[in-house]
């Protein structure tokens, strides 16, 4: 499978070699474990996406790389199995030009939240990127009866219209999905939602938390952007040891 | 002890790796700590299971693999010392001609559940398999009092008549058994309804969760049997290194 | 340093290693941090015991191991310096001809017990051992106003006291002692008594949990007490990786 | 970036050595992640600290060490990207006299505490440094809607005023500053507090905790004083494996 790189028409070896570590990230810091996937945008052609084909995060390579179309149709098929839950990836892309990579996990601690319905709120300022809220999505309330999975078009629609404009969706019984204009700030953010779950979590039986308020929340999702790469630059040397 | 694997009757050796695999993965993923087992039905024989010698999992080699008959009396006595509750497997076997392979655990997780007789509810896909219940057990009810162990074929006939036709049964003041139609199924389904315990834990102090219904659960458990491998790999890897 | 093991007057190496190698246990299973400490009583003369001199357990190595009598008073001196709390094992020796080794820790999971006199109650068979109770002590008690350490005969007198009969004694804002017949009772005590705390915490968030009862619990403890060496080894080999 | 060294007007190797290796203990033992700073007054002028340039603790070696003044200026501009929050530092530094070292981290279990403004108590002698209280700030109080971080001199004197004659402050939607004598003290209380936290907040599930009172506290304080270096030489050892 090591000719796959050819098929990746014109995306550059950083840019892969960065969704490889960011799905090393991801396993590192228990954001995924041997389900869920990430995916960038094709820098050259925004109808294209890239991820792994069927494989637990951890052990993702360069070569287990291909190209989706926005249908999350591989560019050229393999002959080898894809994630059933591609979907999500190629509808987010469609309804979101803005969104430059996603994440979908299962994340301990955003379980319980997506099952309950509670919202995400920022607790403290590294999670400010959930000042704008936190969207919820049940399948059943589109799709009836199912297995849960986004594995098909109409369901991944529906995701996606839940998500809105807002940065991670609360999936029940099932996981969440988080976007972000770059896999370092997607990584980022997949990272610290789920620590602002267990923080959350923790504050609620001390009192009523002080949350951070709107215009708080954004103000310190604007500085944590400028030092993204200090984070990832720690998390590569730990998934690398 | 290096000639033991000549009296597995036919057992292959792939088997028998997958075997002390599981039993590693089970203490890497902190299914098992010290005690604790994992056996298989003999593929050839019905009627015999595999399963270590009386050792903590983690320690586990081929070499310490025998074979037992359905009474849990080894096949060739080897002289060397046997699990006290290896009767909880022969015993799950007779009654259950569907089952392949069985995990006795104390995971964490689980022991609140058991001991207030609290069900475990599938909280995501992950654990579909819970959808058709978890059983209780109380060796209380059936042998008095006792040193909680599953020690001789009666109480493991109470254990087993307990189980009925669920996936996993919670033993009041001891521990879990798991069942599975293959090796790394049981394994699988130890993680998640661990995992799932734990979730439901947390989610339960934020509201009501909304737990998979009866036909979603099914639905994902046949899903996620489709997957088995994409976990199982990684754990060996895990395991291994 | 490496000529202590003159003095430790006829206790052979064996015991030596094992002592050093449950200070690395008990550090490697977080029941001790830099603090804490595990002695032995001398196999030859029961009015001596060996213990590290004033060291992180998991640091300790066989040429720190000192002998020293029931008032805690080094054999021989090494002009090194001891811990400050060595009066606690003195003077249980003193008041338990039964008891060969014993732990003192500030396991996390055993802090918040002693600080609300919440008992701990067996909730599984492998913490049997606290079926015959959990001792309390506050030194304010007996002591007044102190930095909360037993670092006089008199304070260690007091706690010893309050031990009585039981198997652990919990220390108000301070930690827990636990004792045993052998070191590697007393390591496996140690582990699941803090096991048992964690899961006790957990539990009561469910319901009323059913602890085992008094015979249970007895014969629970007697079954373990057969099966030390299965942990034992497990253990090391975690410990020593 | 190597010769940053000569900058150090005087401070010998051995501080600068002490200075990385907190670093790295306090990535080690999960008190700081990507984010957070240790820093040390200059041993020689009272008017300087240490401090690491714009790097993740865990990452720190001695030629990223920087001298800055107490206006938190770089004495030799090395056209580097410093931190943004390095006015805590300084401004501590001009407020308390006596204090030669300062962390500012976002542990997990501070957290809770600082959004709900719930004080710590000492819950067990390690943490008797907490006896004199624990000092609150709300960044909202002085400086309205921020991103909440402390970057100018202006929200430090603020953060310095809250502090007042007290170890540690919390810092709503933040995280918190601690203070020492030394760099192996701050180490430690940034340990113990963090730990402190974890553990009130398990006390409280089971009941009132009686937590060292002012006196018990201040007695194991100026104890645990004496025994810095145990923890220290086990906290390197670890960090360094």
């Amino acid at each position: 499978m090591n000719t796959q790189a050819d098929f990746h028409t014109g995306a550059d070896a950083a840019l892969i070699e960065d969704l490889v570590m960011g799905n090393h990230i991801l396993f590192n810091e228990k954001i995924v474990d041997a389900f869920g996937h990430l995916s960038v945008r094709h820098p050259n052609n925004p109808n294209h996406y890239l991820m792994s084909r069927h494989l637990a995060p951890g052990l993702v390579t360069a070569a287990d790389v291909l190209t989706f179309d926005l249908d999350s149709n591989p560019v050229h098929d393999m002959g080898v199995r894809y994630y059933s839950e591609r979907f999500i990836h190629g509808e987010i892309y469609k309804a979101r030009p803005d969104v430059m990579a996603v994440v979908h996990c299962h994340a301990s601690a955003l379980i319980p939240f997506g099952s309950t319905r509670t919202g995400l709120r920022p607790i403290y300022h590294m999670s400010g990127f959930l000042g704008c809220g936190c969207a919820q999505f049940n399948i059943a309330d589109t799709a009836g009866k199912t297995d849960m999975l986004i594995r098909d078009p109409s369901r991944a629609k529906s995701l996606a219209a839940a998500l809105g404009d807002k940065s991670i969706v609360l999936m029940r019984g099932h996981g969440a999905t988080v976007i972000g204009n770059a896999i370092r700030q997607v990584v980022y953010r997949s990272v610290y939602a789920t620590m602002n779950a267990q923080l959350q979590l923790e504050a609620i039986r001390l009192g009523e938390p002080m949350y951070l308020d709107e215009e708080e929340a954004e103000l310190a999702a604007q500085s944590n952007d400028k030092s993204l790469d200090r984070a990832w630059n720690l998390w590569k040397r730990e998934a690398q040891s």
